[in-house]
């Protein structure tokens, strides 16, 4: 089993409003490189400081690392347009950070990097992979795509109160200027990338086929950017058996409709609850009031930690362990 | 315990006759990048064979992934200047690969490639730390810069006789066409690397410095390439204790003089046998004529394996093991 976390940024994020997944547009553009840090070593080296939203939610690569702390998988990092400078180790496939979706094009080469990653993934010594992602802004994109695919626009969101209305916005304004309608990507999913996506999107279209191609096992970690990107795979021809693992916080997000999107697919959904809400700590309280809900594979990894048979009183924890080694001793 | 491969190459390489570090000097470069993808993959993916020198010895790199293979130890690559594209995950520290030395300049940048990489370790979760090279040529800029820095002018070779003769010629020319004398950088360990080294000799003194400043405990896994870093560490004015974790081949080289070399630096010399004498193998065969002899960190990852109590018998087993995959059943 290997966990690749594919890293990106794109400059849609900088619409105001669009993402919680970092503490103001500035900074959030470190986030994917702090995430990859956190995955990989444990700690910010690069990025200095763990990635927070704007009221203090801590990434959801906190959750992952205590994961790892515990079980122990492999995990490898992809660059799928990282802006900041990262020490973590990652693989270069080409990828630029993308381009805000109101622009004519978001992904100048989508088609590159998908073949790029799919051959490295195809190539690759497991059976059994599994792909997060690390994006902010990527619940746009993902509207985005859904919605130039003409499939259900129906995107959660790292704010507790999803701003629905500016990310339609947002993708109306990006379809009209690529001169797309609704449903106009219909089995074109890189031309729906490449107009109103992101590179990482590209990477995890490229991911899933090339695991499907070499026979793995594949599994998405994540919300409704994994179900986006299950959809770019289903409008690439591919009809294996995909599934997405995720957390209750997307699965009970009234605004994403997750259930319908992932039928739709024909799509497996997992859930997997941490528990949040049954223990009062700090490093909780803002996941389990709806922030964050997903990113760097949270969801997948805590179905990795009950595969394991590792009790989510563990996992919290570990959680706790490493909050404090981020952000001084909570309670 | 992190092993850090800092990973490159070197124009010098392409000089007739100097490196066995490949079949031939096109696919030399290739090494550094197969190298890397095999101690993290344990499989070629982007280069997609495994390294072999003329005669067919296995890259080291075959030695040090077998122990990871039955101890586990964490891996990070540093892109320290490779020319082809690697499958592995590697960390950026801005190295490009080093020009041949009979150029003016053997390395453009070599003081801002040992600051990144110092700070990139010194902020590392690890409190021990193994240092590998994999770079073609990699002896003859060795003695580049000990020459350069008026230490004994001792390397060995992959070569099973050292071309001890196109070595020094290489160094004399390389030392006029940059105006030093011998012993002319003592004391200016970057400015030897910029006239007569190579890119992963930055690194890895920027490594050394990182990780002596912030108290971590760091071994050097090589030959005489890991005593000419030593000697440029103690240049560079560090007096912590180093020490050269080393095979038999490159200790019982008598071209390399390497305990005199490490007395003279202060240096604690290890050297660990796999044993390869003692079982017939087509995998050993080569190794035990005096081939290869180091590279990829395999004295040191030998020593890791003694230290987790594996017997070599079972060391040697799992090398038969990876040799049989990659090369079909040998005997």
């Amino acid at each position: 089993m290997r966990v690749i976390l594919i890293a990106g940024t794109t400059e849609t994020a900088r619409i105001p409003g669009i993402s919680a997944a970092g503490a103001d547009p500035e900074v959030m553009a470190l986030t994917p490189s702090a995430d990859a840090e956190l995955l990989t070593y444990g700690t910010p080296i690069r990025t200095e400081t763990v990635p927070v939203s704007p009221t203090g939610c801590p990434t959801p690569a906190v959750v992952t690392r205590a994961v790892r702390d515990l079980i122990g998988f492999d995990a490898t990092v992809l660059d799928a347009g990282l802006t900041a400078p990262t020490a973590a180790p990652t693989v270069d496939i080409g990828a630029d950070p993308g381009e805000n979706i109101r622009e004519t094009t978001a992904v100048e080469t989508p088609e590159s990097i998908a073949t790029a990653t799919a051959e490295v993934v195809a190539a690759l010594p497991d059976t059994e992979l599994m792909l997060a992602e690390t994006i902010p802004g990527g619940t746009t994109t993902a509207l985005g795509v859904l919605t130039a695919l003409g499939e259900r626009p129906a995107v959660s969101s790292s704010l507790p109160e999803n701003p629905l209305e500016t990310k339609q916005t947002t993708v109306e304004q990006a379809l009209e200027n690529s001169g797309l309608d609704r449903g106009g990507c219909r089995g074109a999913p890189l031309e729906a990338i490449g107009a109103v996506g992101d590179p990482v999107q590209a990477a995890t279209l490229g991911a899933i086929e090339g695991a499907v191609k070499a026979d793995k096992q594949v599994r998405l970690a994540g919300g409704t950017q994994q179900l986006a990107n299950a959809a770019l795979a289903r409008h690439a021809g591919i009809k294996a058996p995909l599934s997405v693992a995720t957390t209750p916080y997307v699965h009970e997000d009234d605004s994403a409709a997750v259930e319908a999107l992932a039928a739709d697919l024909n799509v497996e959904l997992r859930v997997t609850d941490p528990g949040f809400a049954t223990q009062e700590h700090v490093a909780f309280e803002r996941f389990a009031a709806g922030e964050a809900k997903e990113g760097v594979g949270m969801g997948g990894t805590l179905a990795l930690a009950e595969e394991a048979d590792v009790p989510m009183t563990r996992v919290r924890e570990q959680i706790i362990t490493r909050y404090n080694q981020y952000f001084g001793e909570g309670e």
